[in-house]
């Protein structure tokens, strides 16, 4: 179908919708995302369906759609697949604009399921509503609070950032992840089978969302290649895409048709494709959410020549060693810039160059502050990124060390106006060690709210500092 | 010089030791080294020297070494380069074994420094003793309890895996990781510069001695190609050696010049040298890590051939995609798994296959352990490999749930005696999710006293899993 802005916009900032299948029964979906989207408080009305039960959490339940005081705008179905059809033709009847379809049992579970959902697809034609589904969790809105997935905890704040994602699992993942990562979102999107809504109508509605700066998506394939290759080709032009693309393998792609029903096709294709559209290309939940952080604090390719500083020699080695493996650049220290960090940096141990050690993790506090000014200033590189062992770092000047070097690099940042980057992690990592954690975690929002993203490792920090500049 | 066991083990092994340098003042690394070592409980007598302090932690502080009540067979120096000759010149006197040069600014620093090294050696060979050094922390031996490293809260248990590395940062990284995942050390030998002892001596030591099973080391250069090739392919025919070798870049080995004054060398030479000579190349602290954990568990070569196992069908593509990234097999179930794994995973959404979905991350304990001993019993792979996102799991069934479900895999591991290896993490990561943080190390502690390897990412586990079938 014709993509049409005004009809995906209408169900993703629904303004009423009807849960069917809601459910006070533990351990069933129907239950968990009642429960979710009731404690999120959406802005609209919120009307729960179902003929077994009378009241859940307060709220009362009504028979069928059709008891409604009002058409909802936005169906959720939880109820099994071979029991929806009649449920999707009280849709049609009603007007509702559209309806999420979040069990399996359909494309992706052979020959009754798809017969299923060619008919779920008939109906909407016929009724005039949009399918997000089957086999999908639904969607995430903090504008309307729309809450359709297991994420009761996230963030009620927008953001500018668009999740699409054919794994209802991974839309949750990246939810929270990006959440601990101060990443907000405008929306995310779990569409499963993608049976009528597709890649390509998700890419190109927040393509146009004024609300979204930069999109992601995890695809299993794609419904059709030629629409897919336009959408992502003006959504990449208009703002950064990062796509995620499994299924290259003989195993994963038959992994991908028995989770989405999806042709996952070859990874040459699937590569060329993706570049030349020009999009992000990235491969796991982590790597989205590193890639998604980068471009957030230093935006699309923010230069490739590094400064590479920390406490320890190995570990600036090591650093140099990954920056050439990803191709980024390590240049030489300019010479007045060795000059000035050479008056700073005079205890045994320390060496000025690029990469730069400046002896131990945490130096005295004027030594640092001087030492991170200088390497900032230098004209010829275009990212300082710093290394810090926190627990190594912890042992030299406490919390209140950590916090003034972190406050030194965001102030560097600020100032000097050079991105800056950390590696930070503890290696302390057994039961008795939490506290290192919850000083890491603590420090880790302190860098992030001041701008400077933190990455918990030197390999995941090039990495994305690679992806961004391609 | 020639190599000698019996020479590297009295030091390894010292009965007796001397800190000269140490120091009560904070800050300084003479007073870190001296409190790690005084509370760490050294099995033979440890002496203080320092001619500017009397008592340090209630200890008696010794003018010199030459007012000690008799000869250390260890002195650690913790001086600076250029006032460590005279005490060098004692230590000759002395006749002591060994001694380790804490200090840095030697052959690393320039020439003056190059020309103390050049004394320190010539007054090694003359008075009878071997350095360790310059430019290192020193060792730690739980057998003896020596400690010379920033590692006070370091396991006292003895284990079978030694550490040799010419970076005293990552041998402290590298020990406390260990920690973390019940990696146990015979020891871990902080080298620095390597003037005299070298790489090679370590790995002929180690090779041969009875209580290492297991050697990893970072390296910066090779003192003598030849002599450290013929050490690496005795000890590779002998037990798994694990190398990580940097400053294969240009301006890592322009780092690694200036950290310890090794000769880097060329990327492809080293490749091609390490693989010649069976060992085990990685890069960076945590693949070292992860490939010493899997080693522990799994052995060398446990077979390429994997069962993927989750909760969720983009999990286990991902996982696929990986898998045949590195190398690995994932080939399709066999008949009569398939057949036995259909009649317990009934449930819409499950999907029974190689990867194989469970549905979600936990399912009812029956289901998941009549389909956990289906799929392990699989006569066609060699590992099963689960991925569990904690905080997803936990919201299925809280700890308990988790709890059960290590237990499952512990029997099935145990039971079946198929390998079982576990890719688990959290995605909630923020302040407020720290709760998730304690359950997970706890579930981890569970299944790596009971045999299954954890690893923190499906990324990482596959990486690791390569690296030992090499």
């Amino acid at each position: 179908m014709a993509f049409d802005y005004e009809e995906i916009d209408g169900i993703i900032n629904a303004g009423s919708m009807a849960i069917v299948g809601a459910s006070a029964k533990p351990v069933k979906f129907g239950s968990l995302f009642t429960a979710t989207q009731l404690g999120f408080g959406f802005k609209g009305k919120v009307w729960l369906v179902n003929p077994g039960e009378k009241e859940i959490l307060g709220h009362p339940v009504y028979p069928d759609l059709a008891s409604l005081p009002e058409a909802p705008e936005l169906v959720y179905l939880t109820i099994p697949a071979h029991r929806s059809m009649d449920t999707l033709r009280e849709c049609a009847r009603l007007g509702v604009k559209g309806v999420i379809i979040m069990a399996a049992g359909f494309r992706e579970a052979g020959e009754e399921g798809a017969a299923l959902e060619e008919e779920a697809l008939r109906l909407a034609r016929e009724g005039g509503f949009r399918i997000v589904g089957p086999n999908c969790f639904g969607i995430y809105n903090p504008r309307n609070r729309l809450a359709l997935l297991p994420g009761h905890d996230f963030s009620h704040t927008p953001g500018d950032v668009a999740y699409i994602s054919q794994s209802g699992g991974f839309s949750a993942h990246v939810g929270r992840q990006c959440k601990g990562l101060g990443i907000d979102f405008s929306a995310i999107v779990s569409y499963g089978n993608g049976a009528d809504l597709n890649e390509a109508d998700f890419l190109r509605y927040f393509a146009a969302d004024p609300q979204t700066n930069i999109i992601a998506a995890y695809l299993e394939g794609a419904r059709d290649g030629r629409l897919f290759m336009e959408a992502l080709s003006e959504a990449a032009a208009r703002k950064p895409v990062v796509i995620w693309k499994v299924g290259k393998s003989e195993s994963s792609s038959r992994a991908v048709t028995s989770h989405t029903g999806s042709l996952a096709g070859s990874s040459v294709i699937w590569e060329g494709l993706l570049r030349q559209c020009g999009a992000i290309e990235v491969s796991g939940i982590d790597e989205t959410c590193d890639v998604l952080l980068a471009l957030k604090h230093l935006g699309r390719k923010p230069g490739r020549r590094l400064l590479i500083a920390g406490g320890g020699g190995g570990l600036g080695t090591y650093a140099a060693d990954l920056a050439e493996e990803e191709g980024l650049e390590v240049p030489p220290l300019g010479g007045e810039t060795s000059f000035r960090l050479r008056a700073v940096l005079t205890a045994p141990g320390a060496s000025v160059g690029n990469p730069m050690d400046i002896g131990t993790p945490l130096v005295l506090p004027e030594v640092f502050e001087a030492s991170m000014r200088e390497a900032a200033a230098d004209p010829g590189t275009d990212i300082l990124i710093f290394d810090l062992a926190l627990n190594f770092g912890y042992g030299l000047g406490g919390e209140p060390g950590l916090n003034a070097a972190a406050d030194t690099l965001l102030r560097v940042r600020r100032e000097i106006g050079k991105p800056v980057v950390l590696a930070l992690y503890t290696r302390a990592i057994g039961i008795e060690d939490m506290h290192f954690e919850e000083i890491l975690r603590r420090l880790r929002s302190r860098l992030l709210e001041g701008g400077v993203p933190v990455f918990p490792s030197m390999r995941r920090a090039m990495r994305a500092l690679t992806l961004i500049n391609r």
